[in-house]
């Protein structure tokens, strides 16, 4: 019988100062992999450390999220960087984060671009082959999490490094397994128990219901599941308790790939 | 026989975004350790890559030098940081400088606060001790530079992390070992030849005048030198021909402490 | 027979990006001048259009409330700045806010500094004098709103400035009329009934009991008061309440002073 | 006999910190409106306040230089933000600046943005309309300076403002009016004399001669010269010498829109 592996991941660590984001006690015990923010869009160094620790503790592996340097934007306006100015804003984040990890003495499981600088990524070569190429100089072990399909997976791939692909469960995929544009119709999944349904589906059988309607191949490694609201955690209790049904395992990343 | 040996160190890689700042190609082949900024007080993800490419090609050590999240104020403020924001900060900065040093493939050799926190943490203990927290939790081969006497040299003896002790070539010194405040007169020994005898004798000796005329006990590691400007470099120049006369080795730290 | 009048100061339009702190639109109907954030320890441009929208649409008045350029920090650590730097940051901080209101054709009533900024210049007088040299150059009709008895108070009378004093109702007062020292015993007043009493006592006889026992004289104008959580609120409405009762007028600052 | 006018415009202010930028009190003599940075992209209120002196005791005019919130990228890098940011954030700046000009008694005269702003401004209509949304409702007299013929002027004559239109004497034009793009051969006019004598047409007869040879209308308002270094320097000369035998007047923005 084959063993069915999934990963949920979530964005973690991204209050700031004086601000509090999320809900990071409450959603960490559901997940396996955290994306913890750098300092460049969001966190602190004291956000950093305690997220770090939380993730020890809980026992759940830590990446690294690195963003554009917009604290005010949170990182989600595009900023026309160079593919050098990725290369540096990756191992600059990457390293800032990893002190923490070494200083506790886990070790950085994978690497997720934040917001706007994970978009431009999926869509331009370039920019994520320097992204791959500062992971593989920073730790070739290091695992690259990223849009199914996109530019940053076919980099990794062909640097060489280990590549999870990331799957919405609350989004609408087209033909060539792109996610459907948010401002079209049916671009969002809202209904919970459908979206859990083609989640199941997609882990068994790799495969999905494209928005035209056409079954098409979709292989994601990781699931990204929100931790901000009351909703948005008891939907990852409900993902968690169809896995569980399904005797699907939820595991972190690098048992997967 | 016994055998001199000291350190030149110089703070490096302190341009920033459009800003560039020092003589930083130019000075470095006349050092031997250099301090390079780490993305608080100056410096920027690309000029920290550079920083470093140029200190493996010269061959030279690196270390990094953190500084107050004060950009504006090039860290020379003093900022009311608690202990334990000193040690996340010292990690975030180190981390990231590191990043750069192993994707580049060498070894971070040092480390050495940045001016106001610099000062801070030669007069307070636990601001010491905790920086020096950081540095140990982070890599306790790690040396730390700090001012002659100060309280950062007793934290990081005292948890057994290996200390090299800056000696200022153009300063006078109290009979207590302490810098002479720069406000009273006397406090800067403007005359190049006075600077340099007192230095070999520094070396020789390790001893030296305090400005009261009492001679004192002294044994610095390392001397700081700067970069930028002509007049600085010409300086530079003379004391490596004074040494280089007197038979003295120009060493990096790490084969003096 | 004389008419009592008091005033009720908030902090607020302190949230940030993508970042939300406080609860403005509850605690706006309940105060008659805001202080709000410029950018530098909180809040951006979105926000302080918000804000200042929100104080014009509720009738109430707008001061400037300018702090050290310490965001991760939100402006509560000291940053020792030069006089001359206190003097530009209050500028900077107060044309940027003023845009928003000129905008919204509505007139800046008050300046007060926040944090360790207000702290320091109610300790300082060289740091006081820079700030209302400020205020004055910028609109010599604004009212530097500052800590009863200070150094701020005494610079703005000095430089002819209107100034109003501010009381903390939660606090106990030394004999000298300063705060006492949180770090001692009693130092806050956690008795809502009885912080409500001495508000109306120092209003209507302008005289209160210092912590020694001792009856002292003291004249302030504002309150400041809170709107972060339910407990907060309710505090400001039993004032209001205490107030209303007593025949106290709750009047900005400008009718005050 | 018809008076030929022009305006010559500079960015100016561009400091920051402990980082020195550009040659001002050599350029201002030579100039008549300067560009001053707001903070954003580059400058602190230091800068600021030195360069509204400067300006003021030059007799030049003073306009606001509003730039994206990238200061280690000096505003020269795309950020995708929306008209409602670019609003608040040409407020935020504006109003900033012209605290340094309250204070010093001296009147806004023209507001330029800044880089990445300009060039997107000047594509975008309904970010040009936001730009002059914000600074209609700061100040309805001060002039507009933007890319000749781009959406920026539309969008600032179409709300009622005064415009001036920029031309750069050392870039070749499009049939359009239009900058050709700097990767195109021919792109730069690099001979000095062949700049000056376009400009002295485009002045007297409001032509010029685009890449394709053809003939093109062209009304320039103010030509933008650079500080920064001894050549630039010099070419500024050059241009005042030859408008000085052609009898074409310097004089600021205000003179001529």
């Amino acid at each position: 019988m084959e063993e069915y592996k999934i990963d949920l991941n979530c964005d973690l660590g991204e209050s700031f100062g004086n601000y509090t984001l999320g809900n990071d006690p409450e959603v960490i015990p559901l997940i396996t992999s955290a994306n913890v923010a750098c300092g460049y869009h969001a966190s602190d160094p004291l956000v950093m450390q305690t997220t770090i620790r939380r993730a020890k503790e809980a026992g759940i592996e830590a990446g690294a999220h690195p963003g554009y340097p917009d604290l005010m934007g949170f990182g989600r306006r595009n900023l026309a960087v160079s593919p050098e100015e990725a290369r540096v804003y990756t191992l600059y984040q990457l390293g800032a984060l990893d002190a923490f990890c070494r200083a506790e003495g886990i070790r950085l499981q994978h690497v997720k671009p934040h917001g706007a600088f994970y978009n431009m990524a999926a869509k331009d070569y370039a920019l994520s082959e320097a992204i791959c190429g500062a992971i593989r100089d920073y730790d070739p072990s290091l695992i690259v999490l990223a849009l199914y399909g996109g530019e940053l997976v076919k980099a990794a791939k062909d640097m060489g490094l280990r590549v999870a692909e990331e799957y919405f469960a609350d989004r609408a995929y087209e033909e060539d397994g792109s996610l459907v544009n948010r401002r079209k119709p049916g671009a969002m999944i809202t209904d919970e128990e459908e979206a859990i349904e083609r989640l199941i589906r997609m882990i068994k059988e790799r495969r999905l219901q494209a928005i035209t309607g056409k079954d098409i191949e979709m292989k994601g490694d990781s699931v990204c599941v929100h931790g901000d609201g009351a909703k948005a955690l008891a939907f990852v209790k409900k993902i968690r308790e169809a896995l569980s049904r399904e005797g699907i395992s939820i595991v972190p990343l690098k048992e997967i790939v």
